[in-house]
């Protein structure tokens, strides 16, 4: 590789971005430390400007254009964090910037763009197709196209993550960093195995995106299925050719994380870490809840990629969680269909300190009597716990019932 | 008072707090920024140990015990942050203390108190009957109150905020403090106008629980009747009678915020700041927003003062806000009772982007005829012109309906 990285550039990147992007806090995490049993320090890159890491890579790569390539203006293509980092990064450098995204892009993300300098083009129905656009446009108008990670000088940008972290915390032990093309843990892997041979790297994919986890296995990069994923920031099909082979050298282990330890490592975040994380951003947290035991007593770093997800996910995301934890849960149950008889069932669970949050009744389930009514309840309890509790009450009141999953 | 607070205070209890407290981040909020016109920081004491400020005043209250009173605990009332506080201080400084609840006290409030090693006693239905509880307990044991605001030591502690915000930005114009009882408020205003007297200090109340502003205003302290509000941590309805003086000295002015102000604000900092604040946390965010026209250009800060929210809350606040703001619409409309005519209501939304998250038939409701059925929806928008626009589109293809509202 000619255009190998290497520690030397990522001293220099932290050079270039010092004073335009923030050194962002690496904040001890008391919550989870005592929960899990390591000494644990979070990276908060989703409060870094724009809300991800991806404004390092995305600056420190435009830094280095010639004025000629600058003059001819710089291209991309995305969905999401790299938009902002490249729009944002080009507008401050004077640098013109065209952003190609998918028609289906989420509206926010299309203006927050727009108004961060770049010219949007919307095109194609996924990602790729917006790509090839992409790469059309750099051929047409000779504008540079800048790489989401497979890039020298982007992984080098993300590469200063590392040494911020080892700066604020020089004894750290074991880092979680995320893997989606490889940018950011290829970086952060180069550059804290340098300063520190010891540390161990432990890089962390989505279950349903793990194209550098099989890649690893099978020791060769590969396309994989991609499935949807609300680390939709990592899902990437196949690794970047200039990453891959740091991350072999450099991260020690990678491991996968299913989308429901996802969502309760979001809940965990938000309910008792006040920060606000998108899918990709928590999946660092969720292999270090996954895996923690292998860990206890060790100070360990994991880096919160990115925070910017949308409202109705995180309310479907809060929602998928306290229903996985036993928190919240829907029965279906029959009564006796006559003065008295819901608000007998309603008790049952209200005087046990269960919370009704809907009630939904109908006559068409099959095998009801004449005599009887259908009762959907959806309540809300403390924790599992708490859960069992007020479904044994139900037994013992006489009431048949059960937890309604997909389908029925 | 032969107990007032002084700036050397407070200079003793930064040097006292080094290293038990965090340090918290004071960080430029691009996004508000933008949507103000202000210069703003936000000081992050939702990351502070236990998701609030209040250690800092209860920490540096008990380093002040003499070891005859270390000896005989501690004693506090408290259904939220000031519990942890204390809880975590005595602990710390291997001082017993025994906290009295509300009964009502959530169970995780409740739980987290013991595992920062308190002893917690359960009394009484609302704060004034934990208080009561309290007192007796000093009176019968010994143990020393610690207040969670009429202390000069705890003044002191809460205000090292203020010298930490000046540290980070000297040039500060403007700082936006919440206000409950005063605490927060006359240690940060006495500390900052101390060390620039130019500053600006606004407090900042709830609408609902505005003790602190009524007495400014009458010149003298009165207990006001206090509603219900989602910033629970600052309703307070009697300031201190050593808070109210540095405050009527130090800060410049008093306003309050609403509840949908508050709903608002909450959402901005968890959409676009990716930070959870509890209700009180975000009330100066909430002012800033409501009055950012008289500070344009100006360097502001504004306090998080904690982040200590419960996660049913969370969806609460986010749904309130985005039918505030007119992302997401309940309406009520009838349609004619045969097959096609619902999938025909719902394209009409949906070829217009916007999205269905529920619909209700009934038949139920009067005036309808027997041809017709009731169908309420709930559709989410981009934003209020989006709803505009597909209300427009309903009207053009036909529907009567209208917004319902509280009772309809």
């Amino acid at each position: 590789m000619s255009t190998a990285v290497n520690f030397q550039m990522i001293k220099e990147a932290q050079q270039n971005l010092a004073g335009i992007i923030k050194k962002t806090d690496l904040l001890f995490a008391e919550s989870l430390s005592a929960k899990t049993g390591v000494e644990l320090h979070l990276k908060l890159e989703n409060l870094q400007k724009s809300g991800s890491f991806k404004i390092r890579g995305a600056y420190n790569k435009m830094l280095h254009l010639t004025e000629a390539e600058k003059r001819n203006g710089v291209v991309a293509s995305s969905a999401g964090n790299h938009a902002q980092g490249v729009a944002i990064s080009a507008t401050h450098l004077g640098i013109k910037s065209t952003i190609v995204m998918p028609k289906n892009a989420p509206f926010a993300k299309i203006s927050a763009t727009r108004n961060n300098g770049a010219e949007v083009i919307l095109a194609g129905n996924i990602y790729d197709e917006a790509y090839a656009q992409a790469r059309k446009l750099k051929a047409s108008t000779g504008a540079t196209f800048v790489h989401p990670f497979n890039d020298p000088y982007v992984i080098a940008g993300q590469g200063t993550i590392g040494v911020e972290m080892l700066e604020a915390q020089p004894d750290l032990e074991v880092i979680f960093v995320p893997i989606g093309g490889g940018g950011i843990a290829a970086g952060v892997a180069l550059a804290v195995k340098t300063i520190n041979p010891a540390i161990k790297v432990i890089g962390v994919q989505a279950e349903n995106a793990p194209s550098m986890y099989e890649a690893v296995q099978a020791d060769k990069i590969e396309t994989v299925a991609v499935k949807r994923t609300i680390a939709d920031g990592i899902a990437v099909a196949r690794p970047g050719d200039m990453t891959f082979p740091i991350i072999q050298k450099y991260v020690d282990e990678i491991v996968t994380v299913s989308e429901t330890e996802l969502s309760e490592a979001f809940l965990f975040l938000l309910e008792n870490c006040n920060l606000v994380c998108e899918g990709a951003g928590a999946v660092s947290v969720a292999a270090l809840l996954a895996y923690a035991d292998r860990f206890k007593g060790q100070k360990v770093g994991a880096i919160l990629s990115g925070g910017n997800i949308d409202i109705n996910m995180i309310e479907s995301i809060i929602n998928h969680a306290l229903v996985a934890t036993g928190r919240r849960t829907q029965i279906k149950t029959a009564i006796n269909h006559q003065p008295g008889e819901l608000t007998r069932l309603l008790s049952c669970i209200s005087d046990n300190g269960g919370n009704v949050l809907s009630t939904y009744q109908n006559r068409n389930r099959k095998g009801l009597s004449m005599y009887q009514m259908g009762v959907t309840v959806v309540l809300e309890t403390i924790d599992a716990q708490h859960k069992a509790e007020i479904l044994n009450e139900l037994n013992a009141h006489g009431y048949e019932f059960y937890e309604s999953s997909v389908g029925k």
